[in-house]
């Protein structure tokens, strides 16, 4: 069913697949960091099982393995980035880094990025602005597999917010999450597993709430978080709005349905009004609010006041945004990461591709 | 059942109770003009509904009709507001503004506040913004009404958060959406009406969900965006979450359960960690960006685009965020503003308190 490997072996192994694409060392190393992050922090739909996925868009020419990243507008607290066909793993760390450069000298940084691709994990990148004591934030917009309120078109990406916040003594608040009812990934365990999908996830072509995981495959699609209008759905259609108009509008990207696809074997949408997928990441350095140790202080109560609210009959304590991640982590760590059948297989693929050892 | 009103009625006499409980010309024209565009947007909630509730908190003490609304840190990006124990609907206004003139400065503007109190509602003040070609942003952290996800207890305001981008010939995309389910307003409506609320809305004392739309007097709380685990409510606690940390723990505002009640009559919480309610603002100029020609064209193009996406049987098109809104401001401005008899015995009181007509 699954193979456990150490981190430094899916490292190695990644890096060794970056480098034969094309990439440098620097943009190796930067990329297989970011994608294994997701593996880490048990988001396994988002790491490696996605390499494959790279290399398939390097093959059709749609990832420019070595990018000129560029600034193309900026002011002391904005950047426009084009990440020139870059794989988004290497073009979103470095638009980051310019969020947190420019939040240093003025208090802010936003940076706005067109013409990459597929990020990996939105709350790596968000995390990038921790260790300066900084609040940091990252989106992207995606695909089209997400039908707004009221209609059966597929418009929006599952679009994922995420927002990293320092503490003290207690670790960070990290929030990560698609701006859907339940991201893609989980529908896809469900797909491997024949299993049904909760009322509220999917919807099929004709806009009916559905429990078949596979409805997507069948002209449906993902729901807003909120999954119906009595329940909120146009509050997630609205979030992943945002995120795309931050993200692909304001960059000059290719927004909505127009979004490029991830699966290099779907075609490329017609009349694309931008380059390119887009992202939009935020620093804001603390101190530029009130100083960091008061505000550290602040935060391990509010941690620890929540962490200590009433738990419901049944649930041992109520959860921090980014425990479940900080603990799978820690497993993984001692542990070994598991891999699925169906990627090590990818992997193993991809190994004869290049003929490496793997 | 209920009376209409022109919005001038309303106006001149909201505009002579904040004059009474000592707001000066100024600031009561900022109040008025914030209160009453809730009831122009069809949140009657937010409206003069809510204005007998202010004089009781001014009565109460707990409200400074002529606060000194102070920076008290600044960066070129960046600011805290203290507000003085001020009106939300004075202090909110004014913390904008700050945030648009460093927008025009440096690129964007990020206000934290703390010392504040209710400020009507989110999409005013981040409407502000759209005249000058920039994105608004307005959240606000609120009394204590919703569980966390596995939890019992109330430890977080329905939060809510507003964003208004500016497009070209189209009208502007506005979202203004609490993190919760459903907002207490609604909720409000069906205690009104002795009326069931949807599953999801709200859970009881114990966490168990219910259709009592009176459930919040027994103990029970509202439920984040998502309604449940499997529906995605550790992402409407976590938005929630974050919107608290930006107006409160990084202003030195009161947070989480600790957040000042609205209604008079509930007590302080005990050992506040902060000063009143917090509110959190942005500005991010377009052309710091892109053009700002070349970004509302495109807004229109996405706009267009949303609107035609194929809608599910028994719809007629897709909603853009703000379009409900802005067609009940149509309608208002022509037929006047309809108040329901409960509110206007509210406001018939108020008259006679302050010895004015009405």
């Amino acid at each position: 069913m699954e193979t456990v490997f150490t981190y430094q072996s899916l490292y190695n192994f990644t890096y060794t697949i970056f480098k034969h694409i094309g990439c440098n060392d620097n943009d190796a190393t930067t990329a297989t960091k970011a994608l294994l992050a997701a593996d880490f922090r048990g988001i396994d739909s988002h790491g490696v099982a996605r390499l494959s996925g790279y290399v398939r868009l390097w093959e059709a020419g749609r990832i420019n393995s070595a990018p000129n990243v560029s600034i193309k507008h900026e002011t002391p607290s904005t950047a426009v980035v084009d990440g020139d066909a870059g794989l988004g793993l290497v073009v979103a760390p470095h638009a980051m880094q310019i969020a947190i450069d420019k939040a240093e000298k003025v208090g802010t940084g936003w940076v706005s990025v067109c013409n990459s691709n597929h990020f990996g994990i939105a709350g790596y990148h968000a995390m990038m602005a921790l260790k300066k004591d900084m609040i940091g934030i990252a989106m992207t917009n995606a695909s089209a597999l997400v039908a707004p309120t009221f209609s059966i078109e597929r418009m929006l990406g599952t679009n994922p917010i995420a927002v990293a916040i320092p503490a003290g003594a207690e670790p960070p608040f990290v929030a990560d999450f698609a701006t859907t009812t339940a991201a893609n990934g989980k529908l896809e365990i469900l797909q491997r597993k024949n299993a049904e999908a909760p009322l509220g996830w999917v919807q099929d072509k004709e806009g009916n709430a559905s429990t078949n995981a596979n409805e997507l495959k069948n002209g449906g699609a993902l729901l807003p978080l909120g999954s119906d209008r009595e329940h909120g759905s146009h509050k997630g259609y609205a979030l992943g709005s945002i995120v795309d108009i931050f993200s692909a509008v304001l960059s000059g990207g290719s927004y909505g349905p127009w979004a490029p696809p991830f699966p290099a074997y779907v075609p490329m949408p017609e009349n694309m009004p931008g380059q390119g997928l887009g992202h939009f990441f935020g620093a804001m350095r603390i101190d530029a609010f009130r100083p960091a140790a008061e505000f550290k202080q602040h935060m391990d109560n509010w941690i620890q006041r929540f962490r200590n609210a009433k738990p419901a009959s049944g649930y041992d304590k109520v959860l921090i945004p980014g425990d479940p991640e900080r603990e799978m982590e820690n497993i993984r760590m001692k542990e070994g990461i598991p891999v699925v059948d169906s990627v090590v297989n990818d992997l193993k693929m991809l190994a004869e591709k290049f003929q490496i050892t793997f």
